[in-house]
């Protein structure tokens, strides 16, 4: 076992080294090293795929395999993850890999230019082809009853879209109803104008510090678009956007980011360097992040502790009635981009992706018909017919860049931040009042418990049977959370 | 040769990699990461090394070295310099590169807590340690007179301490000289205070661009100690230092790494992921650095284009006279500590280390006795005495970690700068006006021209004959120039 950690802790240090090099990319590479770039990250990831597909570490792991190691032990848990990857990285051929890569490039200056122009016929034959080569991805895998679900598994292992469509279930119909009542709740906008960057980025990183990010082992940086990632667990990084007209935004971002973070730096040291140093599952780290952002960021008590800083630190808010601003943080509507929507709206948005990855793959949609049957899916959902493609079929990147089934994880990950948080509600009668007080570390302490420490350790059902007593996921709580919150019964 | 490219580009993109683990080191990472960090990178070197020393690359390049292509070419060049480099892998075993890592390791906390302490007793074992382990590193090699021979060819390929003797022989005598009547040259010091960050951020900016620094292919951070590296050839960075109380040596540090930088975004792109996509040497290097920083940023036309700047920014020096602010920039001492040392006195400095090295390698002075040689040393080249070990013996880094062999190119390069400023001067009369118009185009396009764009393609001394029809490094252009800068004849 020892020969093995060590094998793949050099997999996971070099995983480390490409990590940076995308970080770095987003955070502060000078615009002209753009083709100097992607050459390194090529030949980083070869090496990284030549070291996951060695007989070295398939051999370790095989040894390790047929060690008489309990069941429930961290030895086999091991064992499982990495035969899972490995399967995985030796199945897929380096032509590809590569075709992919090159495609999706491709697809990404397409999709830039077809954005640009609002066309997404621009975009249509590259998404074609990428669509082709998932297809023959797919087909690698054996024991998936159709080709989405094996990209599906990638993200959210074990899970089926037979299973996914069962939890959605509820969702369509109770959402919609949810939503047309809260609609009508009455919210003025905030006051428009510049809001220092200063105070905005202050705030944040106040708040992240009261959550308990570790900033011994991370930083907050600024990007376009904010993420999470760590350069090995003892670095997790987060970034955030300003928007001068919208404090809130990068708030909420880094509250998002930061609930990610948390989940990295929270598990256990044992773990670290070990391919159980990770996330269970995409579901399941969104579920952190959304836990944080709207459960917390987006309540009640979240606002009454840090409105008068805000008010403080923003003249423009100083007139404005605490609970005029919250109505404003909480305002709900149909709307055309899913990284704007509200809480009460956001999984109607993964709905209409859902279904159209569906039938793109099981051939009922060509891709050149994708913009028609986005629109459409928009009415079904939503109600509305986005402006032009710019705000429809051409608003996300995940396609470009070959992410089919990964939207369903957003969705999933808010079902489960609201079980988790009606276990921690039960739990700890005064979750409310700590908010209220600014005082997170009850909360993050439950979820490093119940949650983080674990790292990948345990399956997505068996982590949910031991916080909540769940056998899956389920809407329920979630749409319970929602009708509580904007319905007034 | 197109498979040797591709072979040896990957090896590039791989150590680019690893310059961006040791920049984010340097500059951002938080400060919990260094155990993760330190495995990253030696992952990731060990990944290098086997690459190195891959029969794929060794079989490509023989088959390029008999391929019948001219003398002077490209490809010849190429066979030449890859051979070094594979040559020297290939006989370094992987046991003592480890052994080396673990020492150096070690040495540089020791050095650090015998620094605390001002007590080079601390460091002393770690340092036989090293020194051991660097004969044994030096008795690889072959055709070489003595172990010292065979680091200094690490650095500065083909020149043998013999050399350097030589040309080193007149400085000392004659830059004390010097140094003796620019002492009496009276310089008030300047104004003490805070010189505001955000002020000499933006000079540091100003100047860099105004030299030429394209900032498309480059950034600038902090850091403690400044330095150059470069991600790929597309992106070279540079890192400065504020010091509150001392403005000039924030610019003046950023100058000096702007020449070095100018000179690798200055690489022909023909040259870029190739093994002559490098300086031709530390000295040729360090020449650029210098040129820059010493012939040009001590300059008293430099002060006249920017000391009104200066004084616009600040406040401190709104009544300093520029000639006296001149002189405070220019003022000439024998001091303790080599970083700090003015252009006068610096070799003085780098001849106390060259006699320490040569004789630690030969056997003839034990690293325990180090100290007391050193103070010996000083005495010898400058006169003074330490006033405790952290500002003498403890001062730098290089021997902690390793570095025999490397101090030389310092003063070699401030030799080589003043060998190519003659020729400068030669070629460009009007070349001190345009200094003082702030106009420093004309100095980059000569320096690009004549060293830049070449990389490696040359030895040093094939490049020297070119530039100024010398046949080697020669002291008399510098101890000319010191002249007259600084006696009154």
């Amino acid at each position: 076992m020892k020969n093995l950690l060590e094998l793949y802790g050099t997999v996971l240090d070099l995983q480390a080294a490409l990590a940076l090099l995308e970080f770095d990319q987003q955070t502060a590479m000078p615009s002209g090293a753009e083709t100097g770039r992607s050459a390194q990250m090529a030949a980083l990831s070869g090496v990284i795929h030549r070291e996951m597909t060695s007989g070295k570490l398939r051999r370790a792991l095989e040894k390790c395999e047929k060690a008489p190691y309990p069941e429930d032990s961290f030895e086999k848990a091991v064992c499982r993850q990495l035969r899972r990857k490995l399967d995985r990285a030796a199945q897929i051929p380096g032509k590809l890999v590569k075709n992919l890569t090159m495609a999706t490039a491709s697809a990404h200056s397409a999709w830039l230019k077809a954005r640009e122009s609002a066309d997404y016929s621009i975009l249509a034959p590259e998404l074609e082809r990428i669509i082709a080569l998932k297809q023959q991805y797919a087909a690698l895998f054996s024991g998936f009853e159709c080709a989405y679900d094996a990209l599906l598994d990638e993200y959210e292992p074990g899970m089926s879209s037979a299973e996914v469509e069962r939890i959605f279930a509820p969702l369509a119909a109770e959402q919609t109803q949810i939503v047309r009542e809260a609609a009508q709740i009455p919210a003025e906008p905030l006051p428009g104008g510049s809001y220092s960057k200063a105070a905005q980025l202050a705030i944040s990183s106040k708040v992240a510090k009261a959550m308990g990010y570790d900033f011994k082992h991370g930083r907050i940086d600024l990007t376009e678009h904010p993420f999470t990632t760590n350069i090995g667990l003892q670095d997790v990084r987060i970034t955030t956007a300003v928007h001068r007209d919208l404090p809130v935004s990068c708030l909420l971002s880094t509250v998002h980011e930061c609930g990610h973070a948390l989940y990295e730096q929270g598990i256990a040291p044992q773990y670290h360097r070990t391919v159980l140093g990770d996330g269970v599952s995409y579901a399941f780290h969104e579920s952190q992040s959304r836990l944080w952002e709207n459960l917390v960021g987006r309540s009640r008590a979240f606002w009454e502790w840090l409105y008068p800083e805000y008010q403080k630190r923003f003249k423009q808010l100083a007139s404005v009635p605490a609970e005029q601003f919250f109505r404003a943080v909480n305002r709900v509507q149909f709307s055309e981009i899913r990284t704007e929507a509200d809480e009460a709206t956001y999984n109607l948005h993964i709905l209409v992706r859902f279904e159209l990855e569906k039938e793109l793959f099981s051939g009922k949609l060509a891709p050149r018909e994708l913009r028609d049957a986005w629109n459409g899916k928009m009415e079904k959902f939503l109600g509305i017919t986005p402006r032009n493609d710019r705000y429809g079929v051409l608003q996300d990147i995940h396609w470009p860049l070959g992410d089919f089934g990964y939207f369903p994880t957003y969705a999933l990950g808010n079902l489960i931040a609201s079980q988790i948080w009606e276990a921690a509600e039960t739990l700890m009668p005064e979750l409310e009042q700590n908010i209220g007080a600014g005082n997170f570390k009850p909360l993050r302490e439950f979820l490093r418990e119940k949650v983080h420490r674990h790292g990948a350790r345990y399956t997505r059902e068996q982590l949910l049977k031991q916080i909540c007593g769940a056998e899956s996921i389920s809407a329920r709580p979630f749409l319970n959370y929602l009708r509580k919150k904007y319905t007034v019964a």
